[in-house]
């Protein structure tokens, strides 16, 4: 047997309290949580079943598996309409469902189990509130970010002329993995994909792909229509490295490009550029402060170095500049023209202005920040220069 | 500029008239497809955006992303609201939607747009057409196969004395995606998570995972709790590989077990009887049968052996012993006690009858087969023996 909570007793507390005093706010009297990354983000561990946690009072854990876990709350079911029985004369007037990632059929055979309810979307609570990182998930985003800068900083070390993008990709794959990285690539929602990451070099950057990813490629199937595409490495080029930080069930993401050979004074100006505006984003944003007012900072950097073609793809431009980055790699808050988000501290944010130079391939950095009360600082340390690989 | 459909025109024919037929038959006047998995089926691309598939006449590709697509009923939407002026007064009766994946949100949005139509869920329309694969598909899976056996065939070649689980399944993993593996393992639903496969080795083969897949094992992080979980691979115990087989975003499913030394009788007798199962269902399956004959034909022989308290687990036990594969990793038909599903020809299935020996590991093999006129063909032919590594 194991405890079913298995983060530690003050951390269960805090994350319990908030999701509760947001319930209680919006006088939703229960929320089922159902998706797994908001189960992690709950217990600290994934299970098949859900959790229902009620605006005051103590939750129960619905388990289906594994068997032998225990706790507080545990109890296992076969399926959702036991639940009913140990919820009994408690049935909340209101019950919150994650309504943005709930399949429809799912959320119909709940609302028969809480046909007394009345339903409400807890989505955006939950991404509320996951945006705003505890210290505690910061530890493990910091202990993802010193690996991920480790791999990185071995990169130019595996690189052997002759290379196509794959080739290269699969042996970063490599080092990665063996460093501990978990692989799994958490995507809120089900309609972006990709495998441990996008490496771009050449004229494949700049090719569109239906992702809502800031960059592109073609793939090397369609089936899977981004990053990589089988070219061959060329001297001229850049190799854009933006590789699946997941170490610790918390993503760092971060992009590093380098070149083979010398590459045009246009390809170098937008990569100090991109180092630019993330400087300067990270020296002015403060709490309080619209996301999207860092876009049009990010935008009038780029006016001012006369970029606007290039940046964010050139054929085809990405929305955004930066996303929160936690437990998915499409968190809040969103940094776009749009974007409603407040920053807030404790916000972990990727920025990733990046261009793409055709004929060169893509250039740029991203790197993943904490919002403390002096702005934001890094958690992705490798060094940020373009890096010759030759 | 490229043409939206990349299937050959009489391939397209054949699956959209097989979409059409069904929608005619349960009086359903359209479908609108949105899933990655259904879209990629119909056009053979994935893109962002719907397949707007009327049971009469020529369907609409509404294209969010990416840019430059073209062919007969291609039109560019940046959102879904932009799709009713295309649809015009050919407004349907009755709306498919593919309820059993689309969110509850996305569903909700998708019916105002269709607000004067019925809904009805498409999602089993969709399964169900899948499940009986095109000559077209099973030469994809075909090659999927092949490559899929050269990478097991040098497994015994890249194992060294004390590596770990995870060491090992990391260098599989390289050869793999060498040899053309798309990485991306393509699950139906949010609830299972898996990365690139699961390989198991002496007492982990026995921890139980919250995933509906066949074995279980711990992982590395509980964010991840499946797999190798870094134990150092022992003389006595086994080595199940079951790594992911999309090599053309078509799947194969197959599993070998590897020995370190002798393993106890138990374990030899348990991997020779799921041999066995293999060998006797492929040869007895049949169009017009019911799956859960060919669950039932497995139990039988299993408890001829006197094996049952090892069957498909030990501590905990999977439900089933194959399931269709295509596109994802779980399609119909399920080989289960309660399965509906009754067998076609063109059926794509794996079967995978296991064991967990506890102390020793998981052993028996899985191979993914095709239903004909004769029975299930095994498309997966690396070696099925227990392999010694020493």
């Amino acid at each position: 047997m194991s405890q079913l909570i298995i983060l530690p007793d003050t951390e269960y507390g805090i994350r319990l309290g908030n999701i509760q005093r947001a319930l209680s706010a919006q006088h939703i009297d229960a929320a089922l949580i159902t998706d797994n990354a908001n189960k992690y983000y709950i217990t600290g561990r994934v299970f098949s079943g859900s959790a229902y946690i009620p605006a005051e009072g103590m939750p129960i854990f619905f388990v289906r598996r594994p068997v032998g876990l225990e706790g507080d709350g545990v109890i296992y079911v076969r399926k959702p309409e036991e639940m009913a029985a140990s919820i009994g004369l408690n049935m909340p007037h209101v019950i919150g469902l994650e309504l943005d990632v709930t399949p429809y059929s799912t959320a119909e055979r709940l609302k028969k189990i809480f046909s007394s309810s009345d339903m409400a979307n807890v989505s955006k609570i939950m991404s509320q509130i996951r945006s705003v990182k505890t210290d505690y998930e910061i530890e493990l985003i910091r202990q993802s970010g010193v690996k991920h800068e480790r791999v990185y900083r071995r990169i130019p070390h595996i690189f052997r002329s002759g290379m196509t993008d794959i080739e290269f990709q699969i042996e970063i794959e490599r080092i990665s993995r063996l460093e501990g990285c978990l692989g799994q690539f958490r995507i809120s929602g089900n309609s972006m994909e990709l495998f441990m990451g996008n490496i771009l070099t050449g004229k494949n950057a700049d090719n569109p792909t239906p992702y809502d990813f800031a960059m592109g490629g073609e793939g090397i199937d369609p089936s899977l229509p981004v990053g990589a595409n089988g070219s061959v490495i060329r001297p001229g080029e850049t190799i854009m490295v933006d590789l699946n930080g997941n170490y610790t069930g918390y993503m760092t993401d971060m992009t590093r490009t380098f070149s083979l050979g010398n590459v045009e004074p246009l390809a170098s100006k937008a990569h100090e550029c991109s180092i630019a505006i993330c400087h300067e984003i990270a020296k002015t944003a403060r709490q309080g402060m619209e996301a999207k007012a860092l876009y049009e900072l990010a935008e009038k950097i780029v006016a001012e170095h006369d970029l606007h073609a290039y940046f964010m793809g050139h054929r085809q431009k990405a929305g955004f500049i930066g996303h929160g980055v936690g437990i998915e790699i499409n968190e809040a808050p969103v940094i776009a023209p749009r974007s409603r988000d407040i920053l807030a501290i404790g916000n972990v944010v990727a920025l990733e202005p990046k261009f793409v130079i055709p004929g060169v391939g893509a250039v740029g950095i991203e790197n993943t920040y904490v919002l403390t009360a002096d702005g934001l600082t890094s958690l992705t340390n490798a060094p940020e220069q373009l890096i010759n690989l030759e």
